[in-house]
């Protein structure tokens, strides 16, 4: 437990960055359905050949070879993955904050003084500019408000619903298909090599178990992730029900991500994917113990199909929002492999043409 | 969370009544291996037929059959087990509690200050009467002293040791031996029909998960308990590792256990197996849901093979511990099974003679 208060430890750069991008905050636009995410038999089929490609097959090869020094027993293969900016998009802006912002009319038609109380007043204002300097304060009452408050039911009935219907601002299709296509098949690929892959996320863990299973093939147990604590009640007919509480109970990032490894899977990795500063501890606990350990982090470095932001670009620290060139260069020390976006990946989501 | 304090909620009837019996409070006894609980093919094989036997089949066969209203997808197949007094011995008192006093003679080692310290002048005095005299706030005292403050890796190591040299003071054997074999067959029988089965203990989840999948065939990630949080650092040569904090993360028990498990498993059981009020709120919230659900209750009634204590008794709700005649009346009125040990079980123990 980082805090007995309330306080989503979001990186504002990236909270705030895109919010003046947001096509619209209400969430009308057309139905969609969640598609299924299409794959070839071809292990890691749209991998381009070279280091990262082959980093991936030779760790398989060497831990599920009986042969090998380097084997691993199946219960022991446990691989864990970061959802945002390493298994879907996260630039300019993390897609349940989106959701967040879009929460905010209906809360507002349920509560209609909210109208007139701020931050919801500049949300519901649509003015861009107004929300994107928004203080994380203020940003967290806004997540607080959307994300705490009702049951688990009533909240995993609202995210199915928006995921459906929202769309992101560039590529005009629904959050879920902005996965990357190369990630999905690394997770694939081990699974089929006998890999309990988990996703451990900063995100919300009971907003990433609404679509993990069919978007990931994760089942909602495999999913770690910053959870606020539920309350057991009953409602007036007997009935127990569970409400999602406004308090602090795993902040699943940074030194929080160990920690809530060891809390929800009680075995430490030993393979992890990243791409930030959030993921630095993770693939540091990771890397240290008997046999071969395999620690990813994925580049952002293709500003044509997807964006460029990181070191990869030379930018400094400053400008590159939750990467750094620390952890870069701490990556090259210990010989954790970069995935790089641009030269590794024959597409970056299913939807492109494959190469 | 329910405490931003330590407090462990325990009952401190169950944890004081059997001090004055304890055997011994160093952990000095023989060396004996865990043994794998032996099973027969048939499923249920250690159970009279009645009433228990059959509900547990009959649920089993309605859910599985596809050709069943109440057939349920392999995913949702969930069931969560109490461990304390459904799954093993919890009487004169919890096995992890005698774990905790036998710490205390190392402590005394490593910082001899305690020896002129209360609580743990009185437990090292070896003075039962004073022992079982402790009051609760000294007795949580010696659980944070001896469960927290060390790394993740020195508990698991502290556990392994004393299960293998530890015995209890009846039966003459490890506690891991105290398991109920029929208890057992049903995780077993659920298991084999595709069951994920879990155990959602008041007890220590880092203290279960040492010998879960060895007794009870359940993996780590599976165990659901009481939870101190966790500290990532770095030791002196900058290898991380995570320390046992003195703050109590979870509290698996009564309203916390449909809490945890909707924080840990984030599906609701539709089997659940308990014994005491703490299991109450658990077997509520897996009562409620579509299709065929099985909430069953462990009944002590059995005082020459195991021990006899709750309603079936006749004792007053003083009298008779975690137990109630109220949860007893609640189990009746809803239809939740109740298990006779003394005549559902032909055999309690894997080392009791087969009927």
């Amino acid at each position: 437990m980082k805090s007995k208060h309330l306080s989503f430890d979001i990186n504002r750069r990236v909270v705030i960055s895109g919010i003046a991008l947001l096509p619209t905050l209400s969430g009308t636009l057309l139905s969609s359905a969640i598609q299924a995410q299409t794959t070839s038999n071809e292990p890691l089929a749209s991998w381009n050949d070279g280091p990262a490609k082959q980093a991936i097959l030779d760790f398989v090869r060497d831990t599920t070879d009986q042969g090998n020094a380097n084997f691993v027993r199946p219960e022991d293969r446990i691989a864990a993955f970061d959802q945002d900016g390493t298994m879907w998009v996260e630039h300019p802006i993390y897609s349940q904050v989106v959701y967040c912002l879009d929460r905010v009319p209906f809360l507002a038609e349920q509560n209609p003084k909210l109208r007139s109380v701020e931050p919801f007043k500049t949300v519901l204002s649509g003015n861009r500019q107004a929300i994107a300097e928004l203080s994380l304060h203020e940003l967290e009452k806004v997540l607080v408000a959307t994300l705490t408050g009702m049951s688990v039911d009533e909240f995993e009935a609202e995210v199915r619903k928006w995921l459906i219907e929202a769309k992101d601002a560039r590529w005009k299709r629904p959050y879920t298909e902005l996965i990357y296509q190369p990630m999905l098949e690394v997770m694939q690929y081990l699974r089929s090599n006998g890999y309990k892959t988990y996703i451990v996320t900063g995100g919300g863990q009971d907003f990433v178990r609404v679509y993990s299973d069919q978007v990931y093939g994760v089942p909602v147990e495999q999913v770690v992730g910053t959870a606020a604590g539920t309350k057991f009640g009953y409602r007036k007919d007997g009935t127990p029900f569970l409400t999602k509480e406004p308090k602090l109970l795993l902040n699943d990032d940074k030194a929080g991500k160990p920690e809530s490894i060891h809390l929800m899977i009680g075995r430490k990795p030993i393979a992890a994917f990243g791409n930030s500063v959030g993921d630095r501890e993770m693939l540091e606990y990771t890397d240290v113990g008997p046999g071969k350990r395999l620690m990813m982090l994925v580049l952002h470095d293709d500003g044509r199909r997807e964006y460029a932001y990181g070191p990869a670009q030379g930018l400094p620290d400053s400008k590159i929002g939750t990467f750094s060139q620390a952890l870069y260069d701490e990556a090259k020390k210990k010989g954790w492999a970069a995935i790089s976006m641009k030269n590794d990946w024959k597409r970056i989501f299913a939807f492109d043409e494959k190469a």
